[in-house]
């Protein structure tokens, strides 16, 4: 089958692999019918992550229909459009029963990796097929009204966003500060409004983004033009923020964003910060912060988005700026890298 | 000074009463600008409580201008634009503290009346002027950018909408059910939606009301012409509603509002139901469900509402049908009482 | 193989029925090494539950050996000790998913019966053997360290006792009522404990319980010779109770779990009151109530029972006050039933 | 009056000093029963503070008698026997109002200074008497039947090391590393007991410490003879623990407790750490990990701990090892800050 391959920074292939199959009773294996590039992968693309092994299929947010399941599986059925978890569990250890699938007990022993698209042990989602292990809680049927992009995101960056304003208990009234505005940075602006923010204060420096932010309803705010911290100290009588979000990456907006929250405040970080991070603790300690971050789980969140998706209260797609076929894939990497073209989210069709 | 008398069930009336003054150290003197008249003044209209006292002032929800403070005032001035919570504590007791003011030990110990119009004891605000004791604990000021009329519904019937919805715990993605669409039940339905629903089915007899619902977003059914609970199961894959709330007053209501809710579901009473009702506690039982009902405490909810309002995210004026002076307010309770000139919601200006 | 069977009221035999055996490939059968007889089988004994049936095993607490795996089952193996879940689910549906078994779709859309013993369609467990079906979601695995005793009420009873106290939220400081000192209301005791209540109030009209409650820690009262208001109201400084829980199942016990529940508080059955029974909205409006009950999901409290289990901080086992081979069942019930002998709980041994 | 004064790093002083007075109309002045010497205070005596002025009254830890108060105060009286929360706030801003009173927006625009005996704008508690401000918010009548020393302790320390718990969410069956044994390790201790933990480690380095950490039911853990994540792993079959409370304030000790928290665990650090500290970022990220701090506030645990001393659940007085009187105050520093005589806690006697 055709797929997108790591072979180092930069160096991704196009190519033919093996087929996906089946390797244990309760996996399955997906006919992808789209697949997404997410900023994660621009970590392989860039060379931030360090990674031993090449060859491997790349890709860990897809969508498809079940080709094959194994005898253990007991909710899925051949023939059933379904979207994965990019992050998998085994569904029957300690973490995984207590919702953190994240922490798979099953995964940690065998050394850790359970995110399709980062190694050989879990190959990826941008390819003509996939093998989703444990497929009974990795898998998840797409109700009949919902299209294959508006479930799309419901495989990682959609709840990464949402668990943005999870980690920092978003609520009625609030004043919430979205660090970027990249797709999780956008999804958690949605999803701030969604659970009641007053206001929602999103963040960067493109001003293109900044310009779909407005659309959205949010209050944007250039740093190479104004300054974050008297902005939001005007915009709280001095109190600072609520809820402050960090959805680029980077540990100077995470010093930043323990700068401008309010006593009492949630800071959390759902960008990647590969960068070592002094956080000051006597911020934290004088202002009565919490402070949290974490991989997303998005079995967690998928039954309480996809309602709202139904009912029309977020639309995922709005922030998908190009389809390619996977083909042209390796150009879908160069856009969203570069920023080139306004790319914000590349969608590719096998 | 002017002010409105309760005198008998349908004898209100328009008449002179001593003036308002402070009577202990704690008090302030409000020289209302706007009042309204609630639903539940309406039980006094109606006769459905049994009062033994006449000649009082009525109402519990006013807005106005600080008059006098007494020495023990600190957080309010003479000349602050102020609203006053409908109930009142003490401040200082254990219930007060816990942040229940509607069981204010001090009050509860002279005999309980902590509602502002509905004995001689505490005289109400549709009059031209109030005695609010305990200033500090239940007046708030207005803020600049807020008119009168955006915050005289936080003295009440705002926040027992958005109590509805914090007692069945609304959350993302959530099936709500408001039962009725008058003034609380139309705070209701927004205030779910602010905290992510995904669909909020508003019920209602009143198709005028029904229209208003739909405006502001909401699915409508009247059970005139359609049936909630087949409509429910359908909506809910046969689940039921995440969370139901009566805000009539009515205990048919609440009986079918405990059979509607799903298994784990959420159903709750902000409408005064002064029948006898007979909950089938075998419902409660089966479908592990948790109900809920109470007086409103404004103090709690005004902080998370006050930056809703000035966001632009609420606007509660929309529920204002009439505004009339308030030597004509006879006439607001005559046609609030009947629905005449479709009256939603009447403001009151002496 | 052997099992105790219903009849009809009073008519309990032991007798020989089919073996055990799996019906479909995601059942376990286990072998009983003990099982106990509970409150709510004594609702079939005296004939309080409508049952169109005959015949079948009766009993839902049960321990014992894994005798038998179908091809879908991953958790669990034969030879493993393991203790099941009273109520089952499928542990794919959305309520399974949620948290919420006992509400199972899977098993409501068969007419509802996921309670072992009470039918046909789910043979019960006093008996030699027992089918279990969705073993990966029903069974648990006895930890090496527990005895089959310790494990045995994890079935039902020390997770509906827990369960009162979450349904009531108790936490530090809380004052705590609990009607009732059967098995249930023993647990509820230990559970308030547990959860930093500073005074756990029992109730009983048996003064044989009440002693063993003293022993336990608690306070007691003796409604034949004390008035339970007034020593709440004392206990209290006229406040009333943060936290009541039902947990003998009769009507009048629930209004009385109103009246002295202070403004605010929680109240909770986890008794089965089957008598028609009116609660009282008033007080629940006037007190800002919160009112609650529910079937258990063990499954939700084993994973935190285990652990204080193994701790020593509860032992299941103080409750138990009689061990009868399986063939002597039939006495069991008698004094269970009757309170002969002290009769607390009642242990069987196949 | 007599009081101890700072004067520099290890120069504290017994000496007279203008008598406390008001000096506003909420203040009141307490004549001082009781008062104790905190780890903080250490951080004075040890020069690790910041501090540029000199002569002013120490202490924060206090008890004693109502002797005056303004005409604004109205919960407490002249002769009411009253503890004082360490820390103060206005009562009336949105953090006081909001539960922080430790932000007090009030105190904030002064510069900040709300903790008693660290400035001479507040002056503090080791001394005959002490003025309070807004004395409606930060004294609280002591209960008739506790003791000065029952009470004393909710100033700050037992407040203090509860917030541990709370901050790391502590709940039944959790397993709860404690790491310092000193008197906010000890409360830690007993607090996580409360809420339900099945197992308490703490951890020390002082053989004593731990010895009487064990009498309080704890399992024990000294650094210097064995491996604490070794030991954590075994304890939770590698999972790490639920929760990881840092009680002696060292920046290294909070790394360690981010390593042997769980997947999903919570790290809370209640010690003063002044040096600074580098958190792992990728820790947080990996383990979605809670990270709190934050100054105490007394006044919204007091309500609940109350009832727990007064019910034995707790005895504070425990941790006493030393009673002085003020006038060897200086001793008293000198045994605590060297651990000399087995020095846990020094009580002072005006």
């Amino acid at each position: 089958m055709k797929a997108i391959t790591y072979h180092g920074p930069k160096d991704f292939r196009v190519e033919r692999v093996p087929d996906a199959r089946r390797e244990s009773d309760g996996d399955a294996v997906v006919r992808v019918s789209k697949a997404a590039i997410c900023g994660s992968d621009l970590h392989l693309w860039h060379g931030a992550m360090p990674i031993a092994e090449t060859g491997f299929v790349v890709g860990h947010e897809f969508v498809g229909v079940v080709e094959d399941v194994g005898p253990e599986v007991r909710t899925v059925r051949r023939g059933d459009r379904v979207l994965a978890s990019a992050l998998i569990g085994c569904g029957g250890c300690a973490p995984c029963r207590g919702g953190l699938w994240s922490g798979c007990s099953v995964f940690r022993a065998r050394g850790g990796q359970n995110v399709f698209g980062f190694s050989t042990a879990l190959p990826g989602g941008q390819a003509e097929a996939v093998r989703v292990p444990y497929a009974d809680t990795n898998l998840f049927r797409i109700p009949q009204d919902l299209s294959d992009e508006q479930a799309l995101f419901l495989t990682d960056i959609l709840p990464t966003g949402y668990m943005g304003t999870e980690l920092t208990e978003v609520g009625p009234g609030d004043v919430v500060v979205v660090l970027g505005c990249g797709p999780v940075g956008a999804f958690a602006q949605r999803s701030a409004q969604l659970r009641g923010a007053a206001r929602v204060i999103a963040v960067d420096l493109d001003e293109a983004r900044l310009a779909r932010a407005r659309e959205r309803g949010c209050e944007t705010l250039n740093p190479k033009t104004a300054d974050l911290s008297a902005y939001v100290a005007q915009a709280t009588e001095g109190h600072g923020a609520d809820a402050v979000i960090e959805a680029v990456g980077r540990g100077e907006l995470l010093l930043k964003g323990v700068e401008i929250a309010r006593p009492g405040g949630r800071v959390a970080v759902v960008g990647v910060i590969s960068e070592p991070t002094q956080i000051p603790f006597l911020s934290l300690f004088l202002k009565n912060l919490t402070l949290r971050s974490g991989l997303v789980n998005p079995q967690r969140y998928i039954p309480l988005l996809v309602p709202l998706i139904r009912a029309g209260r977020i639309d995922p797609t709005e922030i998908i700026s190009h389809r390619l076929p996977l083909t042209e894939g390796v150009h879908g990497y160069e856009i969203f890298a570069s920023h080139a073209e306004n790319a914000l989210k590349v969608v590719l069709e096998p």
